[in-house]
C-alpha cells in the first residue's frame, strides 16, 4: 500500500502509543479462531484480563468492538425494560452511559456534577436509595475531563440496595489497580487503546455471577451480538461458534498483557502517577493550569485550561504539524476551553512529558521554557 | 511475546490468508482517529467499500466488530418492534439472522429450505406477499453450506411489496460482484476475514437512503453502538466522535482494498470461480463429492461430503497436524457429515488447491492421488 502514516507521538485521550512487541504481534501469521494453537492464547488473554480487573469472574473477555461496544454489552445484558438505573454523569462518557441505558429501556436517574468536578458519592447514594434501583453505573476515569470517581462508597450503596454495580474503566484499566471482586463490581468494561496500549478495536469486559443471573432472568431479549450466554459458548469450554474472534487484535492484546505482567501492575500504576506529576510540575512555568486538582484527577489523563486568548484549533494544529504530537481537544461544555493530555500505557514516560512541555511552550510562545522543564525533569529523575 | 503462531494454510470458512501487504499494514505506526493524515485513508476505505458493494450509498463504512456486528447493526436500525420480517433460512447464518431480528422485536417469518439446498425465490415472494412485510433478509453466500442465493427475484418481490431488502454478504463480498444499487438492496453487511483477506474484526456495511429513513422514523430506540445517525457523525463530514475507530484494522482493510482495486473485481471473481472448479475436478479421484451442485454453489466456499466411515475430527485433525491446513467442519444438521473448504481472497490459488487435494488424499488413504491432481492442475494451468 502506498499509504505510510507519519510518526506522531500519541498524547491524546487515545489511542496511546503501542510498543514494538505489540506492533510485531499484530503482524503475526493468522490462525483460525478454533485452532488448537490459538485457543490457549485466548485462555491466557482471559486470565490476564482477570488479573487486571481484579476478578475471578469466569466471563471475562475482550468483546470484538471498541470500548463503546463493551458499554453496550454491559447495558444490553443488565438493563431490562423499566429498570431503575442510577448513572453518575459528570462528563461525556457518563452522558453516553446514561443514553445507552435509556435506549435499552432503563428508567435512568442521572446524578450530575459539573464537567471537571467529582461526583458526590453521598448524592449517588441518595439517588440509589430513593427508589427500587436495579443498576448503578459510574465512569471510573472520565476521559472527557480527567476526573477520577471514588468507587468504594458508591459500590457500598449499590450493594446495600441490592443493585448491580457497573463501572466504565475504559481509561483506567491497566493504569490504575482495579479490584472488581473486592469492591463488589458486577460488571466492568474497558478499551484496549488507553492504558493497555493496544490499538483500538477490542473491549475487555467482565461480568459477575450476579450479573449473569440478571442477564438470564431478564424479560426483554439481549441483542444477539452482545448476549453473554452466546459469548460464553465460545469463550467458555464449549468453544461453540458465536463469532469469528479478531485474531490479530487478540495477538496484540496478549503481547500487551505480557508486558504489563512483566512490569507489574503496581509499578505500572506508580509510573502513571509519577509521569502525571512531572507534567503538572511543568505547567506552572508555562502559565498553564490543570482543570482538576490532583486529588480528584486521573493520572493517565490531564485536562489543561487554555490561558485567555489561546485558540484551541491553532494550538493543537501547531503541536501536530510542527511537533508531531497529538493531544485531545475539550468535549461538551469544555470544548475550546481545555486540551487533554494522555500519558497512558506505553506513552506514560518522562521523555514524552519533556517533549510535550517543550512543544506547549513553543506553541504558546513562552520563552526560556525548555531549560526550566529540563531542570525540573532532571530533578525528578534524580529522585 | 513468546507466542509464535505456526504457519497454517487457512482453507476453512474464514479467516482466510492475508497478503504480505496487509500484514505490513497491520504493523504500521498508529495514528489518532481524528488525525489529518488518517481521515483521507478513512474516506478511501469508504470509497473502496462502495465500489465493492456496488453502491453510492453515503453511509458505507466498516463497523468496529465482526460480521455478526454488521448483522446486528442492520437489524438494530431496520427492524422495529412488530415489523413483519421475512428471512430466508437454509443454513446457520440464516438462522442467526432470523434470531437477531426476533430479538429486535420483529415478527419473523422464516422461509426455509433444507441445509445444502437453495432458497426457492417463489416461496420467498409468496411469504412477502402474505402480509404487510417491512423487511426481507437473505444470506447471499450461506457459509454453513456453500449455497448461493439468487438475489434478483427476491429483490424484485421485496421492492414490489415496499419492503426493505437486506442481504448478508459476509462471505461473498470481494469474491463475487455485488450490485446493491442495481438490485435495489437497502442494506448489506459483510466481514473482513473472508474474500477481503483482512483479519476478522471489521464489518463493512452499507445503508440506502430508504433504509436510513426507516432508521430515523422507527419507534423503538436503536442501541447506541449501532445507531446509524451516530455512525454518520464520525464517518460523515462532521467527524464527530462516536467511538475510537480501529486504526490498525482500518490500515489493513485499506491495503486489501488497494489490492482488490489493482486486481480488478471481475478478474478476482473469475479467479474464485476457476479455483473452485479446480477443487471440484480434484474431488472425484479422491472418492469425494461436493454437497451442492455447481450451479447453486458459492465459488469461495465448497462443502464436501465425507465418504462413509470417515471421522470428521480425525480427518480435520490430520489435515491440521500433518499438513498444517485448516478446513472447517459441518454446522447444524451437517455436523460430522461434511467439511468445508474456503478458497477465499488471497487464499484462492491453484497451488492451495493442489496442496489441499494432496492432503485430503493422504488423510483418506487414497493412493496415487497426488499425480492425478497434478496432471489435472497442469491442464487447468495450460488453459
Amino acid at each position: 500500500m502506498s499509504f505510510q502514516p507519519p510518526d506522531v507521538l500519541l498524547l491524546g485521550p487515545g489511542p496511546s502509543p503501542i510498543s514494538a512487541s505489540v506492533q510485531r504481534a499484530l503482524a503475526m501469521p493468522l490462525l483460525g479462531h478454533l485452532d488448537p494453537a490459538f485457543l490457549p492464547l485466548l485462555d491466557r488473554v482471559q486470565e490476564g484480563l482477570r488479573r487486571l480487573f481484579g476478578t475471578r469472574n469466569e466471563l471475562t473477555l475482550p468483546i470484538a468492538g471498541t470500548g463503546t461496544a463493551g458499554m453496550e454489552a454491559v447495558v444490553a445484558n443488565l438493563v431490562d425494560r423499566g429498570d431503575r438505573v442510577v448513572i453518575g454523569v459528570h462528563g461525556v462518557f457518563g452522558q453516553r452511559f446514561a443514553e445507552a441505558a435509556r435506549r435499552a429501556g432503563g428508567d435512568v436517574v442521572e446524578v450530575r456534577a459539573p464537567f471537571g468536578e467529582a461526583l458526590d458519592p453521598a448524592a449517588v447514594a441518595a439517588a440509589i436509595a430513593a427508589g427500587p434501583t436495579r443498576v448503578v453505573g459510574v465512569v471510573h476515569a472520565e476521559t472527557s475531563t480527567g476526573v477520577l470517581t471514588p468507587l468504594s462508597p458508591i459500590a457500598a450503596a449499590a450493594r446495600a440496595a441490592g443493585a448491580l454495580f457497573v463501572i466504565d474503566c475504559v481509561t483506567s484499566l491497566g493504569g490504575l489497580p482495579i479490584a472488581c471482586d473486592e469492591l463488589g463490581v458486577d460488571a466492568a468494561f474497558s478499551g484496549t487503546q488507553k492504558c493497555l496500549s493496544v490499538p483500538p478495536g477490542l473491549s475487555p469486559v467482565t461480568f459477575s455471577a450476579r450479573a449473569l443471573d440478571k442477564a438470564r432472568t431478564r424479560t426483554t431479549p439481549v441483542p444477539f451480538y452482545f448476549d453473554t450466554r452466546l459469548l460464553t459458548g465460545y469463550f467458555g469450554p464449549d468453544r461453540a461458534y458465536h463469532y469469528t474472534a479478531p485474531i490479530s487484535m487478540l495477538y496484540a492484546l496478549a503481547a500487551a498483557l505480557d508486558e504489563i505482567e512483566a512490569e507489574g501492575q503496581v509499578a505500572r500504576a506508580r509510573r502513571h502517577v509519577e509521569v502525571a506529576a512531572a507534567l503538572r510540575r511543568g505547567l506552572g512555568p508555562l502559565g498553564l493550569e490543570a482543570l482538576v486538582p490532583v486529588a480528584a484527577a486521573t493520572p493517565m489523563l490531564t485536562t489543561i485550561r487554555y490561558p485567555a486568548g489561546v485558540d484551541d484549533r491553532a494550538f493543537r494544529s501547531h503541536l501536530r504539524q510542527v511537533h508531531r504530537i497529538e493531544v485531545g481537544g475539550g468535549l461538551g461544555p469544555l470544548a475550546g476551553k481545555v486540551f487533554r493530555v494522555g500519558l497512558m500505557g506505553h506513552g506514560a514516560r518522562l521523555e514524552n512529558v519533556a517533549r510535550a512541555l517543550a512543544a506547549f511552550g513553543d506553541a504558546l510562545g513562552v520563552a526560556g521554557v525548555p531549560a526550566d522543564i529540563a531542570a525540573a525533569l532532571a530533578a525528578l529523575r534524580a529522585g
